[in-house]
């Protein structure tokens, strides 16, 4: 059992693992060993104070070489699920299991709401995890709608896999696969009644499919953690970072604007000392 | 008439600044150009993300030479009242008076409630500013409290125009000056009916003075401010730094724990983002 589960390694994330480490606590830390993708593409930040300056790059190297510093790793995987358990929390990433006394999202900002039926077939043909679900769709006609260039492996996954692949990415992709079609227009609505069997493009075109794997940067955490009060697109928090769940915090941009680093820096480092606290309310079990 | 006038040259203060700036804002900043005494005098930082592991001393230097390059430079002037005056406000500073839309309070964590009578007798007998009241004491008796070193300089400026002065400072003042006595023990209360004329020490001594000078790194902030909501020591503010005077935002020690570095940069970084939105609001009049 950790103490804390903390997704996402953008700065929230990063302040709240810092202040965390510090405390000596059992961490497991989710996310890119990249950091922030968003950090990286910028092209220059003017107003962080303590680094003048600098380009997205730059800073972005220099969070992963504190967290390195620090002997910080985290696990490249996709936090797809998260089940409040009353004391404590399972985290289900890439298929394993995690139990954590507490969870930090810092996951950046999502994707508004998904697609339509998106949340509705979720786990009935509609898939974020290629590794995890992509076994159930051997030989099968499945489609992918990825947002995020990292996720490129598992496009070529599903291409190896699949009978008959559509695909729409935001990046501009090309293959050679003879089973793959690349989309021009990307996919707007998903439908089915028990499980997605197609989907709409933007246009109104309809395809047949058996299966549908959306990848992005971030899922909505809603959709990750049901019944997780949101304030439009972002997550409720109080002045201590805390969401309507006991125990589960949000730092960083899914809380709301401003899109900062120092906003989330600053987020990241409440909600650590938040879930201190509550570590310490709660006392430790085992 | 300024847009923002920013009290406080520590973390809160210039990740605000730094963000105002580049929204070219009119800005006044008060506050030491030495920067945030207390980062300054941290042995070590662990937890502040993009600088690793850094002194102090250090990260404050940082901080300063970030200010400079950005050209912002503070008024090394004392804060001593703000009144509201419906759309703007006024701030008087070393007895000169300043206009701004907007107020962002980063003062730090002042000592909670100040002295026994020291809000009531303020402007009458009690004084926070010896460069701006010093001279209504020649040849008289006085006492000074003083708990930050860098003002020791009207210490030695009221020794000059006192007749008698009675010293307590936190950190250890000498004196040859015949007319100054040194207390032992700090003053821990203030006497007086219209006006204050004695002092009482912790051990019940009382003094009679004609006025007494209070030095001290922040003034608490309802008493700069009279009105100003606060919980406990601490200013109250909303998610968006706002306090209970609209227009009027907090950030940083002064709106509570944790007292981090980290958090201070991140409501000075939301501060900003929320007098941009206010400005914007209300439009600019002259």
């Amino acid at each position: 059992m950790y103490d804390v589960a903390i997704i996402g390694t953008g700065p929230a994330g990063l302040s709240a693992v810092l202040t965390l480490k510090l405390h000596n606590k059992e961490i497991i830390w989710f996310g890119s060993p990249e950091m922030s993708d968003k950090v990286g593409k910028s092209e220059k930040i003017a107003n962080y104070p303590g680094v003048a300056m600098v380009g997205g790059a730059d800073l972005n190297a220099k969070f992963r070489a504190q967290a390195d510093e620090m002997g910080l790793e985290s696990a490249d995987k996709r936090v797809t699920n998260i089940a409040a358990m009353g004391d404590h929390y399972m985290i289900l990433a890439d298929n394993e299991m995690y139990e954590a006394r507490t969870v930090l999202l810092s996951t950046g900002i999502a994707a508004a709401k998904g697609m339509e039926n998106e949340a509705r077939l979720l786990g009935a043909g509609v898939s974020y995890c290629a590794t995890c679900d992509g076994f159930l769709y051997k030989g099968k006609t499945v489609a992918v709608y990825c947002t995020d260039e990292r996720m490129a492996h598992d496009i070529k996954y599903l291409e190896e896999i699949s009978g008959k692949l559509y695909i729409y990415t935001s990046f501009g992709y090309t293959t050679d696969a003879e089973n793959a079609e690349v989309l021009k227009l990307p996919v707007k609505k998903l439908d089915g009644g028990m499980k997605c069997d197609s989907i709409e493009l933007t246009d109104g075109t309809k395809i047949d499919v058996d299966g549908v794997f959306i990848l992005r940067p971030a899922i909505a955490p809603s959709t990750v953690l049901p019944g997780l009060e949101m304030d439009g697109a972002h997550i409720k928090v109080d002045r201590s970072q805390e969401t309507n769940y006991k125990g589960c915090y949000a730092a960083g941009d899914c809380t709301g604007r401003p899109y900062q680093i120092a906003k989330a820096v600053g987020e990241g480092n409440v909600a650590a000392h938040a879930i201190l606290e509550h570590l310490n309310e709660i006392g430790k079990e085992n």
